[in-house]
């Protein structure tokens, strides 16, 4: 079986192969459901019927019967019958919408991670989709930054383990006959999330030793656990825009990681390179991307203008563009679209396991892992018999999915107080929305102070609209709006207990929320289930367990601020000798919730850290151990952290480097040991010369709660 | 004449030639001023007298007497009678204080930076210091920084021409026979002004080419210059401390530029390498340095305490020792130290040239020239006859010389309230503080309130104490204290004029300020003849001139904001197809003000833009003119600035970068032609092979009063 796509290749004309690496919008094609004006569309980017008819790929197409509409309709005039692939972006579930990926971060669970992937990858296969533009995996220092939410952290080895179960989960042991599976595509290449002043799209500066140290494993981790696709990011990197960068694609990624898989740019980015100011022209454009090792361009049409003359001049070898053909007709032959080109696409299916209750179910549980419990004043969980005032624009709000939700319906969510109803006795519950997300009216401020006249206890849902975070969504003031400040200040007022629930796509500047409230929950945006999730963990039915993988910054002034920064060489510690050390006037160095931290409706004690040995070889391991006990009264999980640090390196190293977690379930009074292999392989990192390597002497092995309460114990490595 | 250094090395001991590489302060020496307590000390240190009495240096040593009996006990007691080298910080002024050097850097005024600092000299020189420690000339983009102040902003070209100036005021053209004159010693060696979250001491990370481009050519163009020394910067440049950075020392200042010169760490930079975690212990810390090419370790022991040992060990070479002490004893030859181990030390000169009328002249003049007028709606110049009311923690103060005056006295400093009462009928006049610097009281209110009863106008001079920046002083909030801000809303209810004069040291968030006040006036911290100088900008003695030379953010939410920046790949043009263009959701891209920007009391207006032609050549330079028109009523000063952009580069290229400035001085109605020229050779910059070339294709000149209103012409480079 399968097709033989060198030969495939052979009989095409450079113009197909050409229109084969080119991807178009939906609205090109015949079949698609707003089928129609693709006239004007083709005239704007100077492309005629011939090349959308052998284009490669489409993006954004979804729903089985559009999808075989526009491949039958392709098929029916692509002179070779070569098949469409249909790409779209499947960030964080189809239709069942699970938690954005910073929330699903927090849950450190790579099982419901992969989970989560793999029902988003069934919902989308069904509806026609080859291929998803996911998982983002780009690390995140600075919450101004919208797409911090479609990022799983701070942390290159946290968000490595991500991007593997990711991709686990989209593709499955078998893509080509796993017809519910997707190919994945690992976004963006390289370190998008570096953007200067939190600004999307903007400049990226470091040296290739912090690019290889911090933003290059995740990617590095999603292609060795067998990503198809890899997407280019839309900034520069060191001055070259990363869809142009040779050293990057052409040097990195095919020759140092040898990835033989398609590298498709972000929309538009081929393009951009003359904003950019590396192009002069399209045809530039062109030859910069195909050189530098684009094989797909999206949405703009430098590709099919300009390569033929390019190839025709000699300026580009034929040759460069045979390899991009090929690669992009070995996925097509990998997904088995030659035999069959409608692949998952089903319209029974679509009805029978889109939010089925199986999907909704895991959504539910992942949603309750990922939400992080950031503060609790003997006040939660809320007991069922309560009078509860609920109150704030979120109260009851369908915008609880975050951005990239793309096919998820506000109206399939379950929101907060239909939640709540279903917890306790609706006539002990009371209602108000309080303010709406940016504007507070004194008439609002009445409802409310009205619906928690007569309760025990205030539950706020407060927060960001979704589309005040994501793609080209940044805040330079990273607070909540004024209006649901004023709103907490006012309920404050009323001198009750005061549980606040936070929906947000962002680590927020947090002051004037946790300095007011009792209890407060980040919810972050949870999904399809949110409402649920959350009223879950409100009333005690779950425990929270999710730990922050982004840190909270004390204010804005702060940023960036993360848990495995460098000591200085004039740390701030306690007992500094004089004032000269690393600081600010006016606010403390830390960030106001670290990296790690999250609390439980329990309480877990450590001790009796042990070394099985003090010095580490190559040859021999050590291990590292803890007692954990459940101290409190309710049972629950635990996020064991581990974290090392090289003393004295050749480079400077992080003060931690977070280095295994463990999660571990505890009944009342119960205690487990949690232990941890320590490898001379693990402490490897980039030296001066780009080596990989590790150094002899003292390194500190550190566990705990959190990146900041941790027990220490010393060791040696002996090489 | 002269010594024979090499012969006298051949004559020292290995104890003393490694003595000669330490640098202590001047509590350690015999005959200081505060001699005594001495073996405390030296205890700590782990040295003995023996190091003491073979010392090289000594660390802020001044006034003639002192430094004359130090040197006399010194000689008395060093078996070879090698004189010791008296090194301080002179750096914006020794008593008679100039502005601050960000303040400097606004009037773009090259003759007079040269001349502040050939007072200084002066002034230092006849106080027996042989070395200033200056001038700093670190790239600044992040006004959190609290030594901002001590740079001349955030432009390269710019910050080049001003330490070209202040080296030539400080070493005059004959150092040696000169004395007058200090050696100059460039610092902080490098990019120390990239701190991270601009919070002083932290990590510094950038590509080698972004620092190439940016970061190095003012320590650069000090050296050309002639600048005699280097001083080390505390920060890690891509994971190495400077001082330990063999790279950046022996690599490119040593063998790539080939400076000679000595190279000294900050204070005790050499043993903070075990703080940042690359030197286990003192004894690594002394053989990286010194293998880096640090000549003298200032302020800790780590030289003293092993080189011997690693000499003797072999693990370091005795070459490299004679090598840093010969190029210790060539400046003392230089400096002519082996004949007059005095030199200028004078107590007679001392009281004849400190704080001279001379200096304060100049002095007086530089100040008004480095004030930046930041708005003004017809309410300056004040009136002689207005009645006004000075109101303001800076009305009366005399902490207006800003971090780093050393030696300046806040008696000698000309207070605002002074100043004024030279300008006009003291019964006119009403005065008050208003608030503190950080405090305001009901009561301190009402006093300004009566204070402004009758004024035709209110005068507030506000802003920073000196302490709120310079080393180790960032705040992450960058608005003037909100007690001031207070103190400014309060007036504003008055309904009167409101003229404003900033006292401080970096670029200040002024939302609460310059949309509350008529007039705004930013003095920096003006130095000992501060007042004076303001008052004659206020009352129209004197035209502003100056213009910013670092951006002043709409909020901190929006650093590093920088006129220099890239354009992206989707730039926040107004006419943007779509929302996904890089922009913050709640605030402009744009800084509140930017580079370049300063008004006048006149109006200046540009027309007639020219090029000599459209074709640059390596062999043809182009002339780009323009003709500038005082359009207003006042004669006065504009800085003119000269701009280009490289529309397509092998690197994306800054959308504008200064190339060049004039300063026309124009009567009322008056009209000049101003041009620039423009060289192949002024087009080069840093590829991404680190070559330093220009490419052919399209540029941009640009002309204009600031970096935001120019005027534009076409030009294409062909090569």
């Amino acid at each position: 079986m399968g097709k033989d796509v060198k030969a495939l290749l052979e009989q095409m004309t450079l113009d197909e192969k050409i229109a084969q690496l080119l991807q178009l919008a939906t609205f090109f094609y015949k079949g698609a459901a707003g089928e129609g004006e693709i006239t004007g569309p083709m005239a704007d980017m100077g492309i005629d019927e011939d090349v959308v008819t052998n284009t490669g790929s489409v993006l954004g197409a979804s729903g089985a019967k559009e999808v075989q509409n526009i491949q039958k309709e392709h098929l029916a005039e692509n002179r070779l019958g070569i098949p469409l692939l249909i790409m779209a972006d499947i960030v964080h579930g189809f239709k069942t919408i699970f938690p954005v990926p910073l929330a699903i971060g927090c849950s450190w669970n790579m099982e419901l991670a992969e989970k989560s992937a793999e029902i988003a990858a069934k919902e989308a296969a069904v509806s026609g989709i080859h291929v998803t533009f996911a998982p983002m995996v780009d690390l995140v220092r600075d919450p101004r930054w919208g797409r911090v939410m479609e990022s799983t952290g701070e942390d290159p080895y946290l968000n490595s383990e991500f991007a593997r179960a990711f991709v686990r989960g989209f593709q499955g042991e078998d893509l080509t006959n796993d017809l519910n599976r997707v190919a994945a595509c690992v976004k963006h290449f390289a370190a998008y999330g570096a953007a200067e002043g939190g600004r999307d799209y903007n400049t990226v500066n470091m040296s290739e030793r912090q690019l290889r140290e911090s933003y290059l494993p995740a990617y590095k981790a999603a292609l060795d656990e067998g990503c198809e696709m890899v997407m280019t990011a839309f900034n520069t990197v060191d001055g070259i825009p990363a869809t142009g960068n040779k050293k990057l694609m052409k040097d990195l990624l095919r020759d140092e990681w040898g990835f033989d898989g398609v590298i498709i740019s972000d929309w538009g980015a081929v393009k951009e390179q003359i904003f950019h100011g590396v192009a002069a022209d399209e045809k530039e454009c062109a030859q910069k991307s195909i050189e530098a090792g684009v094989d797909i361009e999206m949405m703009t049409s430098c590709y099919p203008k300009h390569l033929k003359e390019l190839v025709e001049s000699g300026e580009v070898n034929e040759e460069t563009i045979n390899e991009s053909v090929l690669r992009i007709l070995t996925l097509k032959e990998k997904l088995g679209l030659f035999e069959n080109p409608y692949r998952g696409a089903s319209e029974e299916l679509e009805a029978e396991v889109i939010l089925s209750e199986e999907h909704r179910k895991v959504s539910r549980e992942l949603a309750t892992k990922s939400c992080v419990l950031l503060k609790n004043e003997n006040v939660l969980p809320l007991q069922k018999e309560q009078k509860i005032a609920l109150i704030g624009p979120f109260a009851s709000s369908g915008d609880i999915m975050g951005a990239w939700s793309w096919h998820g319906r506000q109206e399939d969510a379950v929101q907060l107080q239909a939640a709540f109803k279903t917890k306790m006795d609706a006539s002990n519950l009371t209602f108000a929305k309080g303010s709406d997300i940016e504007t507070i009216t004194e008439e609002q401020i009445q409802e409310a102070v009205s619906a928690a006249e007569g309760a025990d206890v205030i539950v706020l849902a407060v927060g960001e609209r979704a589309d005040m975070s994501g793609e080209a969504k940044c805040r330079a003031d990273i607070r909540l709006p004024q209006a649901q400040l004023e709103l907490i200040a006012r309920m404050k007022e009323l001198q009750k207990p005061i549980v606040t629930v936070l929906f947000n796509g962002r680590p927020l500047d947090l002051h004037g929320v946790i300095d007011r409230v009792d209890a407060l929950l980040e919810a972050w945006y949870p999904g399809t289930e949110g409402g649920a999730a959350v009223a879950d963990l409100l009333f005690g039915d779950a425990n929270p367990s999710g730990k922050l993988t982004m840190s909270f910054p004390y204010s804005v002034g702060q940023v960036p601020v993360y848990y495995n920064h460098f000591n200085t060489g004039r740390p701030n510690r306690p007992d500094a000798p004089d004032h000269y050390v690393s600081k600010y006037l006016d606010i403390p160095n830390e960030p106001l919730l670290p990296f790690g931290y999250g609390l439980s409706y329990t309480s877990f004690t450590y001790s009796e850290m042990n070394l099985s040995s003090k010095t580490l070889t190559p040859s021999e391991e050590i291990t590292a151990s803890i007692q954990v006990t459940n101290s409190g009264e309710m049972a629950g999980e635990e996020i064991v952290q581990f974290y090392v640090r090289d003393i004295a390196g050749e480079i400077v190293r992080p003060l931690k480097e977070l280095k295994g977690y463990k999660k571990v379930w505890l009944e009342p009074g119960e205690t487990k040991e949690v232990s941890f292999t320590i490898t001379e392989e693990a402490l490897r990192y980039f030296h001066s010369n780009l080596e990989f390597t590790s150094d002899n002497g003292e390194f500190h092995a550190m566990i705990g709660p959190n990146s900041t309460e941790l027990t220490l114990l010393s060791f040696r490595l002996e090489k």
